[in-house]
């Protein structure tokens, strides 16, 4: 009988959940501000609602969660924050079966390493643009955690020393100049400023409007500059984890990534041009994410397949 | 018999070449401009005069070299660059005995990692602060050198996006604020424009005596603010490598961390300050190098007795 290899994966985001059981997959709101019980009690019934009890159940968290625990330790996107929810003992109780935690961009690297362009891959760097920019790194195959979770903040790099305040408490992190609010802040900015218009046009002259994706297809010459600075800023966050690391592959995930070429190809460019004299002109081969948005939903079945081994 | 245990070391530098028989040590000038079959004849006749058949040897050298092959591919600060030269071959028939190579800071990382701090460190950074800004990681224990043996190159993250040309072709990287030059190079500003009075008189005053040993040992107000800017450059290189890995330790070596508390109190300080919101208030134990000038060849017999394996 195939139940006894049915796995489960949660995606657990700020406004959505997406549950998945074997090949089945549901996206419901995430409603955090009923607190992690209720949250946690809508998972299961989802899982149940799928039609079958999973052997295991892998789960992605927007912050720290501890792997060994199976506690969730800081959710910041969460109305509650989720800090120290038990979700192991909650969701195993519920369901029967085991439960693994992990970061979620850190279970979109292993979905990306699993499924993706790591297949095969040693040595891997993941760069996650969304609302925020997270990471995660691969050697010898496996993702490398650190003591608390947190090894891989790639989007954490100080990029520029004397930068805007980041939400960590640095100045200047990859995150204030890479992610989704920080390339759409600057297309408002042009838009505003009347030097981009066929982005308002686009947007129908509404800021909220803007997104990095519009200003991707704009082509308006100053919103196309705004974009490869901002690239120009990721290729120094690359090609700083290439020279720690030179690992074969780069792989750029999260909405942002959906920009396309306006994005890769200053971003590949600005990489060459850092760290092509110390090795080579090809010096690590750079990808847009192989699963966009469902890497993280991958990832958490790979998790739990793995039985939490990653 | 001892005779079948004792192993060889070489570390070979720009100006001397140390060479180790198990405990025997001597110091010889590298005479670079004979070019590198002078050189490696005098590396095996001074092996040999310390006494013994060696099992085998390690060498670092500074530069880029095929750990596999046993051969150099790049030593740009010897005089005739050495491209090429496949030392294995020649050392191991002037010795009767297996070669390894490997870059010099490499060779000084796994030092540090066998008999230094790292004593039992699963995941390390080592930064190597002389004449270049140097590094190696350490991943599980074993140190990581990508398909080039040029990973753990922490000296080329750039650290200011437009800052001054490195040697390596990048812009502001680590080495062009926070090498022995580099911080030099303040400390000759800071003196021929007269604000330095003690260093002044510490290097009588000749702008060629002026070294980050005297800098640390001067106490002039603008010379100590000069050396903790510089601190806090490294203090990002190091955060970056804290982010991506968070190693339990990080290693400080080469001449330059002989300034002591003037550059490791603003270093640590720093670094508290730039990841300490991410990771809490002590992320990553920041030591100087226990080892200091005998990383490398300590690091050397260790490559010598591992196999090549590191």
């Amino acid at each position: 009988m195939a139940v006894t290899e049915l796995f489960a994966g949660v995606d657990l985001g700020g406004t959505n959940v997406t549950v998945a059981l074997g090949a089945a997959e549901r996206k419901i709101p995430t409603d955090g501000h009923e607190g992690p019980e209720a949250v946690l009690a809508r998972i299961a019934e989802t899982v149940r609602s799928l039609g079958g009890k999973p052997k295991a159940l892998g789960m992605g968290v927007p912050g720290l969660a501890d792997l060994e625990a199976g506690t969730t330790k800081f959710l910041p996107n969460l109305p509650t924050q989720w800090r120290d929810v038990p979700v192991r003992k909650i969701l195993g109780a519920a369901l029967g079966c085991d439960v693994f935690l992990l970061n979620d961009v850190r279970t979109a690297t292993l979905g990306e390493l699993v499924h993706g362009h790591g297949r095969g891959a040693r040595t891997m760097a993941f760069f996650s643009l969304g609302t925020g920019v997270g990471g995660g790194i691969v050697v010898d195959g496996k993702l490398r955690l650190g003591p608390l979770g947190a090894a891989g903040e790639l989007g954490h790099q100080t990029i520029l020393p004397d930068g805007a305040a980041c939400s960590c408490g640095n100045r200047g992190c990859l995150e204030t100049l890479a992610s989704g609010p920080a390339i759409a802040a600057e297309g408002v900015r042009l838009l505003l400023g009347g030097s981009a218009p066929r982005l308002h046009a686009l947007a129908g002259g509404d800021a909220s409007k803007v997104t990095p994706e519009a200003m991707a297809r704009s082509g308006d010459p100053a919103v196309v500059e705004a974009i490869a600075r901002a690239a120009r800023f990721l290729a120094i966050g690359v090609a700083n984890a290439i020279v720690a690391l030179h690992p074969e592959l780069v792989v750029i995930g999260g909405g942002v990534a959906g920009m396309g070429e306006p994005l890769f190809g200053p971003l590949r460019e600005e990489v060459a041009r850092r760290v092509g004299g110390l090795l080579g002109p090809a010096p690590s081969r750079i990808e847009r994410s192989a699963l966009g948005d469902r890497a993280g939903i991958v990832g958490a079945l790979a998790l739990a397949e793995r039985g939490g081994k990653v």
